[in-house]
């Protein structure tokens, strides 16, 4: 059975920095008429990377939650930009490392009820050392875990963050 | 090192039915200004049910991505609605089957950058078959998966929902 929904009409409630909000008519599959709120957003990219079994993570103040949160490193697509290469630089300047090469993991729907965001989360290979330099507004303190470390925080739900459970729970049966 | 982010002012620019958009003015932890675009979010409930070895997966058609997503019965949290109670609505709604009880597994954060949501993940348990009973737009499909059809579903990417992964990932190792 098809339940598609089809675009009546895309209604633009704001066009902003890093999304956008439409309020659409739409038509349902027995021919109702419905409305939908979506975020359009141009997607992110993350990045698992292991060095002698230990994973990196970063703490980052997350202004929607007031707290600071524990996730893999990871950022916002510009425009155009391919996932890959939004990976790796992210892990550059949020991680001082350099990959050489990544392996696409996932792709995520962070929030398939309203939101078109896609994450696209990867694996580090081919790593080097390099320096860390954080975005002009990004205030980032990098850590590395082993698997049982990781484990814990997960347990504890010190780890809230979806991309990187998907990732580090990915990681741990690996 | 605190890198707070405090409210300097909320600016509401849409107050609606499933989410909210703020865009607020923000003052870094050093002083300087910034401009945070937030989507306010009741929050939802997913829940993870396992009869006999076999996961319950629903497919539903996402306007957000214009396809089918696999996904665990989730829902949205009706305003103060207690996130276990949540579940076993959703659970009964989409799946035909009433939980006795739920367990918590995670409160995952699907878009920290600029969503406020917050998903809570149950495990159902004292499970009964009812009837399902959808909301008025909303057409499901249930199914029954066993651990290997699933880790072959997440390997060939057919699940990509977020909350899906965590938990049918933590299901997989346990």
């Amino acid at each position: 059975m098809n339940f598609e929904e089809k675009t009546a009409k895309k209604n633009y409630i704001y066009k902003g920095k890093i999304l956008s909000l439409r309020k659409d008519d739409v038509t349902l599959y027995d021919g109702r008429s419905a409305v939908r709120e979506i975020i359009e957003h141009n997607g992110g990219s993350a990045i698992l990377c292991v060095k002698e079994g230990k994973v990196l993570l970063i703490r980052q103040f997350r202004y929607a939650y007031h707290k600071t949160v524990v996730e893999i490193p990871a950022g916002k697509l510009n425009a155009g930009e391919a996932p890959d290469i939004a990976a790796i630089r992210e892990l550059e300047e949020e991680g001082g490392i350099k990959a050489e090469r990544v392996k696409k993991l996932f792709e995520i729907y962070p929030s398939p009820g309203y939101t078109e965001e896609i994450v696209y989360i990867f694996l580090a290979e081919g790593l080097t050392d390099t320096a860390t330099h954080f975005d002009d507004d990004e205030f980032i303190t990098p850590e590395w875990k082993d698997k049982e470390e990781v484990k814990k925080m997960i347990e504890s739900g010190e780890i809230c963050d979806a991309k990187s459970l998907v990732a580090l729970l990915w990681w741990i049966n690996n």
